[in-house]
């Protein structure tokens, strides 16, 4: 085959050595991800501020898919709780929720979200996802979490709130508070602790009670299982729709809908910068899943051809009535615990849920929101976690800076603006530090030839004589600081003749530091001062000489600083501390 | 007196030993500055859309105010041609030109941009201006100058046209051709020429004439003020404002009026990124000026202080009828050749004009709108260079793209979105190429204890170790790079036990790099391989022993690369080429 259609369809790769055992445990790890993934999909779809049956159909086409184009063996794709958070963010600035234009809305933001994950995987562009620190990316998930837990609450109390920030949803949720429905209360609450006995405290039990980790971990994942059962019966028995409880109710018994997203450019060009950051945030939660899960079994993934498979799963989202997807953790380490081989184990999860989609949806008509909701609170909040604010502290500062930035501004402003300025504040800290290189005035130690920081040894230095060792590349953010320093330097000491700027720990110099040093020469010629460079490295030596700059250097350029400074000195040399 | 007191009020410093021999070199320059400055005042009034007294006004009481704050001792504060148009560009997105609104709006905006600048030059955030590149600068000032030009072509042809980018105003030159006042394209292409000839053939033909270099360059600077003088008397005595050539018309005769900003929140709102866009690039036109000046006579400029000085010029602008000001080249130039001393000559150059606001306005009646043009045209042709692509090209292709992006963009989309995109493409230009740094994998030569690459060098290496040098330090845009490498480069060959990361090149290891190495260890320990680094810097090591990483790693920490291979290395050694 030729290398181009494996590189492009890593199916090709894995299908043609697929077997009976491969079978036979990706078809058990399908009955368990399937099992798991209803009332999942439900729960996101609801955060999304879609009906139910949405999250069943985004778990289905996206599923075979990224099976086909993606290259992690056990990634399940599908809606995870921070992309529908940003979904329901995204939409509720455009169209009103519950609206026929908010669910094409929300196919059209999955499909422009997967023409940029697709073209920026064609055109390789994975790069871009670097951006996100990793305390930018902690600080977010922690504030989402916070958000979406609070975002819950409504549901949980059974009265209507909204808001985008944790302020607004706070207000909103205080002013409805005496609209609170008792017994949709009662079951949000009982849920809600019972799940998270289930997570903290059914674990120590079983073991105490003798039985096997095997026994255990089925009990766990089928907590949420038991609550959405238990508490459907006891709406469904006990007539609690009519006491105002809110239930799902009528489902459609479908496969996924052929659906068209919306092509008006008015609404796309709304949905372009949010589609870009969900793909964004989308791409960096789904690849470091399938990295972590890769590397237990020796497996490469390629973070281009990865851009392909969730391009192609949210392209298939928005033609089969879905909303945005991704690789989720919680469900792709299930998929591979249960003993996924390969990614036929997400095609017959999606059979799975198809089945579930055209047979199962009316025994849900019962099921309250307010146990969806204790699902979502359950599973997010485990993805709070303020301790980066403490390690990022312990580290840098500026580290810090930016999580804490990442926390307030997503809290107290949104999603979209919270994880934007997270980006710009990191890389603006980023420009600051190496904007101001550090720079060591440096001398020689007496009777070697080696020259260090004259503020940390005892050197040798020469009245007329300055020697500056740049740590860092030089481009434009640190150009002009070397200028002004050695503008300085020389202005203080009308005694100086020479300045030698050692260049080894200088691995580039783009076209600005080129004209600053262009200007440095110029300056300190007009001052009768000659700029010398020593220990210049090859390639900044290769690009210097296509340039007129050696030319117009007022000095010379030095194999080494020791040269440099035996061929500048005066015979008297000075001795400083 | 106090240090700080010095340090924000340099006037202190130089103001005690005035004496007068600088008064007199002061007075002589003043004179000479004051002659330039008033058409070009009047020109770049017209350039911003403002009345042209509004340009005098602009440069009375900045220049003092700079004289008290400003660092350097030749620059000349007033309109200049980039940031009227600037100016213009900001004001008619928000009001219409001609109304009162539209003079607030300037004033405002000059308010704000003090404000801007002042407050990074109390809180030293003057680095902000290094994020304009010398590429983008270059590529920024030549598109603004085509615009000018472009934008002033209505004038000389005496018709209405207007746009913010070359093909508005092109597309509307053309629609309003048909309206020329052929007396004013005569005047206004008559003006150009002659301004043109006066620039490049006057002072050869003096110098043929055999005329002193002082006499040639008084004719050269007189120039402009001749061609005011003709067509104001060519207007008046053959009554050409009568057959539809534009006139200035009437100028109150008065000193510069107290005027009040407008405290709008809407429009402060408005006027805040284009306020912000004028500061920075004020900023760096204005302290590159300072610095080439100040080089000549080894004089320093603070930078922070010099951001200070500005915001108060511009602070005076907003409160005495004026606009955006910043340190000009072509006056500043003038003004140190003339024989500026000192602060002081600017001071007495703001009475001359003062005296001119006063009395002089009646005689520019009769001054045509296309003389003004024609001498704008002039001044701005000279800051268009296209060579900056050529050489740029020459030199890097990442630059090239930031300068072919800047001029494209900014002749395209107008002088605000076309500065933007520059600073935003040589950011991510320079983040794409250090999140891809060159990470070699070495091996021994034979019989030292060095290192190189082996696709470069024939070393050793052993089977079951990979050796890798990064040159780059460690940072969020290239963490997970080096995440990817190190999987990759692992899960490819099952005999690697151990990875030995050789940190000689890396100067910092951010929080996010932190993390990816946390990750690399624990990918490695699930492939059974052991992390080892060798020749960590030592501020480096300091942050890594304040964390748990080095209690986590699977491998050790060697002084150097020689020792760790030797402490790891299987009996039977192998050699590749």
């Amino acid at each position: 085959m030729h290398p181009y259609l494996i590189r492009y369809l890593p199916i090709l790769k894995w299908g043609g050595a697929y077997d009976r055992t491969a079978l036979g445990n990706d078809l058990i790890a399908a009955v368990i991800v399937t099992i798991m993934l209803i009332p999942q999909s439900l729960a996101y779809a609801l955060l999304a501020g879609l009906p139910p049956e949405a999250g069943l159909y985004a778990s289905i086409a996206p599923i075979i898919l990224y099976a086909i184009f993606g290259t992690s063996r056990a990634l399940a794709v599908g809606p995870v709780a921070v992309v529908s958070l940003m979904t329901a963010a995204a939409l509720s600035n455009i169209v009103e929720q519950g609206t026929m234009g908010y669910g094409i809305a929300a196919l059209t933001l999955a499909g422009l979200s997967g023409v940029i994950l697709l073209g920026m995987g064609l055109f390789r562009l994975g790069f871009v996802a670097n951006f996100l620190s990793h305390p930018v990316i902690a600080g977010f998930i922690t504030a989402s979490g916070i958000i979406i837990a609070a975002s819950q609450l409504k549901h949980i109390l059974g009265i209507n709130a909204q808001g985008h920030n944790l302020w607004e949803i706070v207000v909103s949720l205080i002013e409805h508070l005496g609209e609170t429905n008792v017994i949709t209360a009662v079951i949000g609450v009982l849920g809600t602790v019972f799940l998270f006995w289930v997570r903290k405290g059914l674990k120590p039990l079983m073991q105490r009670l003798g039985a096997g980790a095997g026994v255990t971990g089925i009990m766990v994942k089928a907590g949420p299982v038991a609550v959405v059962v238990l508490s459907t019966l006891a709406v469904w028995g006990f007539g609690l729709a009519d006491q105002g409880v809110k239930i799902v109710g009528e489902v459609p018994q479908s496969l996924p809908p052929l659906t068209l997203p919306s092509l008006s450019p008015g609404l796309l060009g709304q949905l372009l910068l949010p589609a870009f950051l969900i793909s964004i945030i989308g791409f960096v939660e789904s690849i470091s899943v399938a990295q972590t899960l890769a590397a237990k079994k020796r497996q490469r993934i390629d973070p281009d051809q990865e851009l392909i498979g969730l391009g192609a799963a949210n392209i298939g989202a928005a033609f089969t009535g879905g909303f945005p997807v991704t690789g989720g953790f919680s469900r792709s380490v299930v998929n591979f615990d249960a003993g996924a081989e390969t990614p036929a184990a997400g095609a017959y999860t999606a059979v799975g849920l198809a089945i579930a989609a055209l047979f199962l949806t009316p025994l849900i008509y019962f099921l309250p929101k307010a146990t969806l909701a204790a699902t979502i609170i359950v599973a997010v909040l485990s993805l709070v976690d303020f301790s980066i604010l403490k390690r990022s502290w312990g580290y840098s500062k500026a580290d810090f800076a930016a999580v804490l930035a990442t926390i307030l501004l997503t809290l107290g402003f949104g999603v979209e603006l919270g994880v934007s300025s997270g980006v710009g504040v990191s890389i603006l800290l980023h420009l600051y530090r190496s904007s101001r290189p550090h720079v060591a005035e440096v001398g020689q130690i007496p009777g070697t030839e080696h020259f260090r920081n004259i503020l940390r040894h005892k050197v040798l230095t020469d009245p007329h004589i300055v020697s500056l060792r740049v740590d860092e590349s030089l481009y434009f953010a640190n150009a002009r600081f070397l200028e002004e320093k050695i503008h300085n330097r020389v202005a203080r000491d009308p005694n100086i003749r020479h300045v030698i700027l050692q260049c080894s720990a200088i691995n580039e110099i783009d076209f600005s530091a080129l004209e600053s040093l262009e200007t440095i020469n110029d300056r300190l010629r007009e001052m009768n001062v000659q700029l010398h460079l020593s220990e210049v490295k090859g390639p900044v030596m290769d690009r210097l000489e296509a340039q007129h700059f050696l030319d117009e250097l007022t000095g010379r350029v030095f194999l080494s600083q020791y040269e440099a400074v035996k061929a500048l000195k005066t015979p008297a040399d000075g001795v400083r501390a």
